[in-house]
C-alpha cells in the first residue's frame, strides 16, 4: 500500500496536525480507474466545498490527480484523499498561517464483481446528528464508527436515522428507494453526507424517465418502498434488502421496468472511466 | 516542546492512524503543577469513560500519568493527553485486534497570573449537535473549531448554544451563572463536554454553601444572572461578562457575598496541587 504526504512517499504525520487533533479537515474515497478517479469533479467539487467552509486553503488539485495516480495498486482500486488544516499550536484557534496537510492513501484492489445480488441492510440505533458542514465530508465520523460498531453478522450495511426516525443514509453509503416509477433520496441537507454516486444516479434516473426527488423519509416507508439501493464509491450501486425481509423477490433482476432500470444505471456506473 | 507517542520521544504518528482518519479516540488538556496532573482521578474517569463507550483498549494509568510527568517544561504548565484506536485498514469497522495510540504532548508554561479581572464572551452562531458520547471528550471537534473561528477581536470564550437555543458551554470551557445563592451549570447530558472543572466547582459551591443545580438555560437567562463563570483546566474558573455589557460591575471583588465566595473557590482551585 502506498501512501503518499503532501506527495512524498512514507507514512508519518505530526501528531500536532489538527486533523488528528480535532478532525480539522475532509475527505474523499474514490474509486480509481488505471489510476484516474472516476467522478473526480464531484469529488473535487466537494473537497472544496469543505475546505472552503473551514477556511482550509485549497491544495492544487492537479497534485491531487497526481498523487492519486502513483498510489493506484491494481487496474480498478480504491483511494483515500485527505487534507486537513495541518499542524497547529495547543487550542481550536486556527494559526494565521495554515499549511494543509496531503494525504493520499491507496486501498483494495477492486474485483467489479458481486457474490450475491443483494445487500443486506440492518438499522442502527445510533442516530445521527446535524452536520456542522452540510454535504460535506469532513473528519469526524466516530457516529459512523459507533453505528458500523452495531451492524450484526449478516449486515452489508447499516441504516442510520435521525432523532426524528428519518432515514439519513447507511454507514458508509447513501440510500435509495423505488416507489413505483419514483427514486426517492432520502433528504442529507442537515444530516449525513450528500455521496457523489448518490447525485450522479439521481440525475442518471431522472434523464432515464423516471421521477426523482429528495423526501424527508420514515423508516416504515422506506421498508414498505418496492426496491432500496445502496450507493458509494466502493460498490457504485447495488440493490439491497432488509435483513430478515424474506418477502422481496428471490433476485433482482425479476423486478419491475423501474427495477431494471436501476439495475442498468448500476452497470452503466460500475463500467463508466 | 516534548510529544511523547507511545512513551517514545517523537512526533511522528502513522498517517493510518483512526485518530486521523475518522477521530476515533478521546483527549484530555491538563494542568500540570510540577508534573502532576491536577484533579487526575476525575480526568482519567473521563477519558476511560470515552476509552469504554467507543470500545476502544484502556491504556495504562502508570504510563500516562509517567508521560506527563516527561512533557512538563515549567513548574505549571499544560499538557494534553490522546488516546486514539490507532492504525487501521480502510473503513469504519473497527478492527479485531486494537493497539490504542498513547499521544502526550507538552504545552504552554502558565503563569497563574491573570492580565485583567474579566474575560469577554460572546454569543457564537454556530450550535451544538448532540454529543454522540455524550459527557465524553473525543476527537471530533468541528464544531468547535467553527464557533471558534466566529470570535470577535475583543473576546476571551465565544458561548455555544444548541438548536433550541439552550446555552450548552464555551467553545473551550463550560460557563457556570450565580442566580443569587444558586449556581447554576448549564445542562450537558445531550451537548457539549462535562468538564472536570465545572465538576469540581459545582461540588465545592454545595459544600461551600450555594444551592448547585444543573438546568436547561436560555440565553436570556444567561444573560440575566448576576454573574457568570468560565471554567476549564487552563483558565481554573473565573468570572467573565457579555462582550458590550458594561452595567455590570467594574471589578468583580465588588461585588455579593456569593460572588466573593465563587472568586474564592477559583482561587483555591488555581492553588490546589
Amino acid at each position: 500500500m502506498t501512501i503518499l504526504v503532501n506527495g512524498e512517499e512514507g507514512n508519518r504525520i505530526d501528531a500536532r496536525d489538527r486533523g488528528l487533533q480535532f478532525g480539522d479537515g475532509v475527505f474523499e474515497t474514490l474509486r480509481l480507474h488505471g489510476g484516474v478517479p472516476q467522478l473526480w469533479s464531484r469529488h473535487w467539487e466537494r473537497l472544496c466545498l469543505g475546505l472552503d467552509r473551514l477556511g482550509i486553503p485549497r491544495v492544487p488539485e492537479r497534485a491531487c490527480l497526481d498523487d492519486l495516480s502513483r498510489v493506484a495498486a491494481a487496474p480498478l482500486s480504491l483511494a483515500k484523499l485527505i487534507v486537513t488544516r495541518g499542524v497547529g499550536p495547543r487550542g481550536y484557534a486556527v494559526p494565521a498561517r495554515v499549511h494543509p496537510t496531503r494525504i493520499v492513501i491507496g486501498g483494495d484492489a477492486l474485483s467489479g464483481e458481486h457474490d450475491r445480488p443483494w445487500l443486506h441492510i440492518g438499522v442502527c440505533g445510533t442516530r445521527t446528528g446535524h452536520n456542522p458542514l452540510p454535504g460535506c465530508k469532513h473528519l469526524n465520523r466516530i457516529e459512523n464508527i459507533l453505528a458500523r460498531m452495531e451492524w450484526g453478522p449478516d449486515w452489508d450495511e447499516g441504516v442510520m436515522l435521525d432523532r426524528n426516525d428519518h432515514v439519513v443514509s447507511g454507514t458508509q453509503g447513501n440510500l435509495l428507494l423505488l416507489e413505483g416509477r419514483t427514486l426517492v433520496a432520502p433528504t442529507v441537507q442537515e444530516f449525513g453526507i450528500a455521496g457523489t454516486r448518490r447525485a450522479w444516479v439521481m440525475e442518471r434516473a431522472a434523464r432515464a424517465g423516471l421521477q426523482v426527488h429528495e423526501a424527508r423519509v420514515g423508516l416504515r416507508r422506506a421498508r414498505d418502498a418496492d426496491a432500496v439501493f445502496l450507493s458509494n464509491s466502493r460498490i457504485g450501486l447495488r440493490p439491497a434488502r432488509w435483513v430478515g425481509d424474506h418477502a422481496t423477490l428471490a433476485d433482482p433482476a425479476d423486478g419491475s421496468e423501474s427495477m431494471a432500470l436501476m439495475l442498468e444505471i448500476g452497470h452503466e456506473l460500475n463500467e463508466m472511466a
